[in-house]
């Protein structure tokens, strides 16, 4: 490869931060500029040396980025940015509305295809990694029972999804898996179990002065896809209590299967993360992933991609050579 | 897909045996033949209905194979049965001489390309899944430290290995990891391990009468890639003892790796298994491969590919649509 791969930043959050950490961790890309709705004045990056550029100045930057890793939210940004930045960029993004996954592929790919450009959408841990070993495993153990794990731990969806409500200044929330289940289908259990079973959500919500905090709890509850299906616990906080009980992003998850291949022979394969920063190792894999998207660009492989349709070795910096001498 | 992917079985040992098992189990492909090299006439397959035909008239199944699965041994059989049967045939194969697989590659990604054929090489646990891992690991976090462990549990590569020294009417290996080491890794040390500090090999051996003991086990000890570099145990047993207590084939393995986003981040992936079948799980592995050897084939994308380079969706059965729904 002639130069380093130039990343562009779409969305200066937590997980937006945590790409231009992980950049500067890769020797083969650098970062171009990181674009911002704020004003790019007030924005302050983790290297001095990072440019901000207001985001409606994004097409001028069309020839000086080859990946642009979309960091803003599922549930408002992503819909529509997603589909107008993959026209004019390759992109990454980790949209994780599950249900709507779907639907949103087929905009990226129409978006991506036209425009001969390559999108790598979805690709987080969850979906994303986690969306590649249930394939896999389910693929390897075709008669089993699969069960994924989210927690203990931050989910940073989720917690967007509440600061979306009316009345909530900040939110938090923790995913906490079933010790008991994990272990019931390590063991060979083939029964299914529900979301509902397998977790709870707990959430610690700041409430702005002035709403009421059962109206609240009760929007939070009955949200689609993130809390109507799970027990949810709500707790009413103070800011000075999430600053100081909750600044962490910890997070892990599981995904577990057993398979039978007899009667009386079990085979259980297992994927775990342990996370000290959620946000960081989301940055991690989108990182990552740009890597293919350039790489998929670069073979013409145009249109959108998740977790599923990439070889490994396209994530990887190493000349296929380097890659069957040291990793086979 | 008009029919099923019609599977050929080379090579009928404990290894063949499960394919057979494994294909049964994927409503869309089917068993074509077995292939032998002892007497087709003396050969007793798991189902009755299974063809056996001698490895003499494999060219007479060019048509009526559209895969043939490899399940010979490494040592003496693959690299010249690989090469061979891969200029007519669509193969998988399970090759695991670790430190010659760069060499393996290169003569069947000839072999393969030139007869517009797919050949599918090294696809078991170790190498094959944990290969993937450790790749997708290591691009996840470049920062870090990866640790390979197998066992507690039966190495068939390093036990047909035994059984290939002079004197040695049969014998078997365990495999037995350091968990103290494991822990080291989990918990973020960085230090290097060689493969001597974090397993030793413990083999129980049949000798046949009037053969030297010390000068079996001299041999075993100093066996280039298999043993040589491992502190390894040698013990000498009846047959009748073999078959008592050394019958099952469990076997074990984690590919652990603990990078660093920061230096106070650490971020914990695992990949695990725990096997009441090694032969069986390697074989569900080799059949998943072979439904990605035949669309390769059917794509043609000619030449060798190792699990590196295949994405997980090629493993399954099911539409890009229902997997995008289903996983992600």
């Amino acid at each position: 490869m002639a130069g380093k791969i130039r990343i562009g930043i779409y969305g200066y959050g937590n997980i937006g931060k945590n790409v231009e950490k992980m950049v500067a961790k890769n020797a083969d890309m650098e970062l171009a500029a990181v674009f911002t709705r704020r004003d790019p004045g007030k924005v302050t990056t983790l290297y001095k040396g990072t440019k901000v550029v207001a985001a409606d100045k994004l097409l001028e930057y069309k020839d000086k980025v080859d990946v642009m890793i979309l960091c803003g939210g599922s549930a408002t940004d992503l819909p529509t940015q997603g589909p107008e930045t993959a026209e004019n960029f390759n992109v990454v993004d980790s949209y994780d509305t599950h249900a709507k996954i779907p639907e949103y592929f087929k905009k990226m790919n129409e978006a991506a295809k036209i425009n001969k450009k390559a999108a790598v959408i979805s690709v987080g841990w969850d979906p994303g990694l986690f969306s590649m070993m249930k394939s896999l495993f389910m693929s390897v153990l075709p008669e089993g029972n699969t069960g994924a794990f989210w927690g203990p731990g931050v989910s940073q969806g989720h917690g967007e999804a509440i600061r979306g409500v009316e009345g909530v200044a900040d939110a938090i929330q923790y995913t906490i898996p079933s010790e008991k289940i994990m272990n019931e289908i390590r063991n060979g259990s083939q029964k299914e179990y529900t979301t509902k079973q397998k977790h709870k959500r707990s959430c610690y919500v700041v409430a702005e002065k002035g709403y009421d905090k059962e109206k609240i709890a009760k929007t939070i509850k009955e949200m689609p896809f993130y809390f109507a299906d799970y027990e949810t616990e709500v707790t009413f906080i103070t800011p000075e209590e999430m600053k100081k009980d909750h600044s962490g992003m910890p997070h892990a998850g599981h995904v577990i299967r057993t398979g039978m291949t007899a009667p009386d022979e079990k085979q259980l394969m297992e994927f775990l993360i342990r996370l000290d920063s959620n946000p960081a190792f989301t940055a991690s894999i989108m990182v990552a992933y740009a890597r293919a998207a350039f790489r998929l660009f670069t073979e013409k492989q145009h249109g959108a991609r998740t977790a599923l349709d990439i070889p490994v070795s396209y994530l990887s910096p190493d000349s296929e050579e380097k890659q069957i001498a040291e990793m086979l």
